[in-house]
């Protein structure tokens, strides 16, 4: 049977998982749209119900149903007028996923590759999206996020992460866990800020892993995570603008660690 | 007189600047809040009017104000209300102006001191704001904007942008008329892709000033920009996502250029 309605109860439960609290009290959020799904499948998230509009399936995205059928996960077919009221993106698609949300708890992090990146108030789930995004592009472990952080399960997060979201580390913890698990996680703890008294391009993020702390949007690095740092950077300007966006910011210094890293061989290729 | 009606002629007027309809045919865009309309001061905007709620201003605003009055500029007295009927800006601010757009042609830029970014096609405005503010820390020229492109003079633009639509020189231009440029431009051109056969680390940004080529936010760079482009080069990613935001990408870029133009000394610092 081809749902049609608005207001089948599983068609509403769906759509309320756009509210935070919903999401917060089910553990898992609506994922939307093939590249994420595959994202999700190849990374081995937790399906809970496939929402798929059949008539209007693409081959591709048949191809992937498919794939999560064999899983024998739960299929709700509906029409592709109800799709498109379920979905938040304009483009016309036609699949998607209650997938369950994955967090870790920052004394279950025993071990650090490369670097963590830590945000703190973070506002704008596009922001956290991109954010979580760049720390996975450059190699990065995850994200820990303190403070009154936005939800990286908010649908624009999850799109703007480009399934970053299920391939990153997510970890949700207070000022203080934060502050008793850095002295033993064996990482250089680095702030970025346009007060910071080193070039962010001379700061030594090879010989150690590296924590990057990241501040809100708009008021920076708080003074309780600049406490916690070992260094100070900021990134020169040459024009008129005194500062940068977090997302550029953060992507400069997170770049610059795999750099060094590649660099000076503390890592594999 | 101070104005509370929203059905003002002059009120009416500077909230259909919110279209670009509206802008596109005056000329003119409207600025809001002190930082912004400071930048304007400071690099020496048109001003048309100023608007401003007198109950409401904070100290700086009122110095703000006092400064534009000794240059003779028309004011606008409103209510607060008002003020918040016509700021897009969530918070609580009360000085706004209308200010002359201010274009270049591509014909009449005749020397390059760093980098011009070209923007093909670029859609959201909050994108638009970040890369013009990125291109002025790093020290770049101005922005070119070609095909379809979002307005710089878009309120969303103008905030994110942080003062830098002020700062930097903005041209708008078609394919053919960049094309015709670039020859006598003594400009390498380089152009971001993850198809580019260059580590962007490794092209060289120092001996000549740069081009930088940037696309659509979904598409990436087009076949026509690519034919321009002397350089192809590539951001390496060390986790699952093979691509990064657009904005990122080209701040990893733009930054590459400025640390090869200081190291090399190829400028003065």
């Amino acid at each position: 049977m081809i749902i049609s309605s608005r207001q089948n109860d599983r068609i509403k439960s769906i759509r309320a998982l756009r509210e935070r609290k919903e999401r917060d009290a089910s553990g898992t959020f609506f994922a939307e749209g093939e590249r994420i799904l595959r994202a999700a499948l190849q990374t081995g998230a937790a399906f809970q119900l496939v929402v798929l509009a059949p008539d209007r399936l693409t081959k591709s995205e048949a191809a992937l149903v498919d794939s999560l059928e064999e899983m024998k996960l739960p299929l709700l077919e509906v029409t592709p007028e109800l799709f498109d009221l379920i979905a938040l993106r304009e483009e016309a698609q036609s699949v998607g996923a209650i997938i369950s949300q994955r967090w870790e708890s920052m004394s279950s992090v025993n071990e650090t590759r490369r670097c963590w990146l830590v945000l703190n108030d973070i506002q704008h789930p596009g922001n956290l999206g991109t954010l979580i995004r760049t720390c996975d592009a450059a190699g990065g472990d995850g994200v820990i996020l303190t403070g009154r952080s936005t939800d990286p399960y908010h649908p624009i997060a999850v799109r703007g992460s480009l399934g970053a979201v299920f391939s990153q580390r997510l970890v949700r913890a207070s000022q203080a866990d934060l502050a008793r698990w850095l002295p033993g996680s064996g990482c250089t703890v680095v702030g970025t800020s346009p007060d910071g008294d080193i070039n962010y391009r001379e700061a030594d993020y090879a010989r150690k892993p590296v924590v990057i702390m990241g501040g809100n949007e708009r008021t920076g690095i708080s003074k309780e995570q600049i406490a916690l740092c070992d260094q100070l950077v900021h990134v020169p300007m040459g024009g008129y603008v005194d500062s940068l966006n977090l997302s550029v910011a953060t992507a400069l210094v997170l770049y610059e660690v795999l750099r060094q890293r590649e660099v000076l061989g503390s890592e594999p290729a």
